[in-house]
């Protein structure tokens, strides 16, 4: 099952605010309809941004192939749905390349980027296996972040790929998922998904993350990242640097997975990212908030960053 | 209005399971009743905690007087009811040394207890205030974790007691409460009482506040304790550890605030402190969960406690 997909003329997506209740697939029809279904994040995860901005831009060549300026309108919207992972405005724009080629065009580069990332997440699940082993040793007790599975790209996923590719070659000791706050991808999405893939786990509240480090009870963080700058700053999820922090103090190693479409060379370090803030309603019902989405982890306390093409030593000096 | 008193033959609580949504005073006439309070954190904070404890054995010799089998047995489950604070057994434990002098004995030293926190809150908040504008300077910025006001103690508080001076003063920058999941006493119980005292402040995400350090937004991380061992590990609300990370990262104070009646000499290091779990439910309906009610922050991550008799200044090489 792909979490987005082209079927029959429309973008169909995994409705990612109804798990783990409900399975429920949205088709989305209209360039309006995607933009609404990324922001209320029904569709979220770096790699799966990056093929909803390119079908999104594949939705808009249909509808205003003969109005320029509306087609260009549109495809700014796609482009700035959401501000902070890299790969959302890089999937439109690409497929955007081909706009003058027409609206087939569009649909079939918006279809390669999907495939490329399916391909990306089987590369990335192995790599990231053998790197954890290397590290680890035999049977880690890994601790996640936020949701990296198939439902953050099209199928498999990135730092929970290698999850489950650990599992499937029978060398996972056991998975602590960080809830998540304050949308619960952990708790709701990663939890769901290890479940579907008969991988027994435990929830833990964010803040425990560092605490159950100290204890000893981790042998590695491994998550993702929406966007990796030039110098190696990994900006993800909040309470990433959390975690990144903890796991620097308990000496234990901390590992980003993420495509090559997330490596963003013209940003050259975590400072220069726009972090949204996703306003007080997601976090309380009692008052005012701070909510930033996304935090920056410096690059010093990354010990490797794993693409679907190499193995980035961050802890040897090596940069993206 | 007392968080916790002794009123016509019972103890009354406000009951912090309640809030914010109402204000509701609960009357408890026996043992059991108190014990269930604690349990369910209805009354809850290491001084109130103590006051409870203390105020416990005041009903159980009251019922018991002429048992002293069942009283030994109420008196140790009262003690024993949640692990991690020092007060609950230490209050009851000094309670219990008036039984061999009767009832009245007991209920009068109870008493004692609970006029000595109020007490020892408003000399924290005092020298506490005087300590944040001796590190940070006019009108602080200040981050809390979970609730330390007036319904962890009597009245006023020990952390919070610290915020509500400073504001009183007029030299309060601005204050974030972390929302110290799972039960969210920040975003429920000092969001609460920082409403009742007309002080401004925003909620975070827990595993935002050192994302918000690291973005220069905060001056000083100010919170309790439930235990402080000999050599100055502070034992608190899980999520206290990874607050301090942070701090030390972001190099600003780190401001533990507990009366004496939590520093616990008895105990040489907070790996000697048992950690309450208290069980999957209050974390997630998905699944399995870990949830540690408290952390272990080392002490050289503290730079320094505040009791209501003296500043430690762990970074200063001094010991509680």
């Amino acid at each position: 099952m792909r979490t987005i997909d082209w079927v029959n003329g429309a973008v169909e997506i995994i409705d990612q605010t109804a798990l783990p209740g409900e399975l429920r697939v949205l088709r989305l029809h209209t360039v309006g309809e995607l933009i609404a279904a990324i922001q209320s994040l029904a569709v979220r995860g770096a790699p799966a941004l990056g093929v909803a901005g390119a079908f999104g831009v594949a939705l808009a060549a249909r509808v205003h192939h003969d109005d320029p300026v509306a087609l260009e309108v549109a495809v700014r919207k796609i482009e700035t749905a959401r501000p902070t992972a890299v790969n959302l405005a890089r999937g439109a724009l690409r497929a955007a390349r081909l706009l003058p080629l027409g609206p087939d065009a569009v649909l079939i580069e918006a279809c390669v980027i999907r495939d490329e990332e399916i391909v990306a997440s089987q590369a990335m699940a192995a790599i990231g296996a053998d790197l954890v082993t290397e590290l680890c040793g035999p049977r880690p007790r890994l601790l996640t972040h936020c949701n990296t599975g198939g439902l953050a790209a099209v199928t498999i996923g990135t730092a929970l790929g290698v999850v489950g590719e650990l599992h499937r070659r029978g060398g996972l000791g056991s998975v602590i998922a960080s809830e998540t706050r304050p949308l619960l991808q952990g708790a709701r999405l990663t939890s769901w998904e290890l479940n579907q893939w008969g991988v027994e786990h435990r929830v833990a509240v964010d803040s425990a993350g560092p605490f159950l480090m100290a204890r000893g009870e981790i042998d590695a963080v491994i998550l993702g990242a929406d966007r990796i700058c030039a110098n190696g700053d990994v900006i993800n999820k909040i309470g990433t640097y959390s975690h990144a922090l903890g796991a620097r103090r308990a000496g234990i190693p901390f590992l980003v997975v993420a495509p090559e479409s997330t490596v963003d060379l013209d940003t050259p370090g975590g400072d220069q990212v726009e972090i949204e803030d996703r306003g007080a309603a997601e976090v309380t019902a009692y008052g005012d908030a701070v909510n930033p989405a996304f935090d920056i982890t410096p690059h010093d306390l990354v010990t490797a960053i794993v693409t679907d093409r190499r193995v980035i030593r961050l802890d040897h000096g090596e940069k993206p």
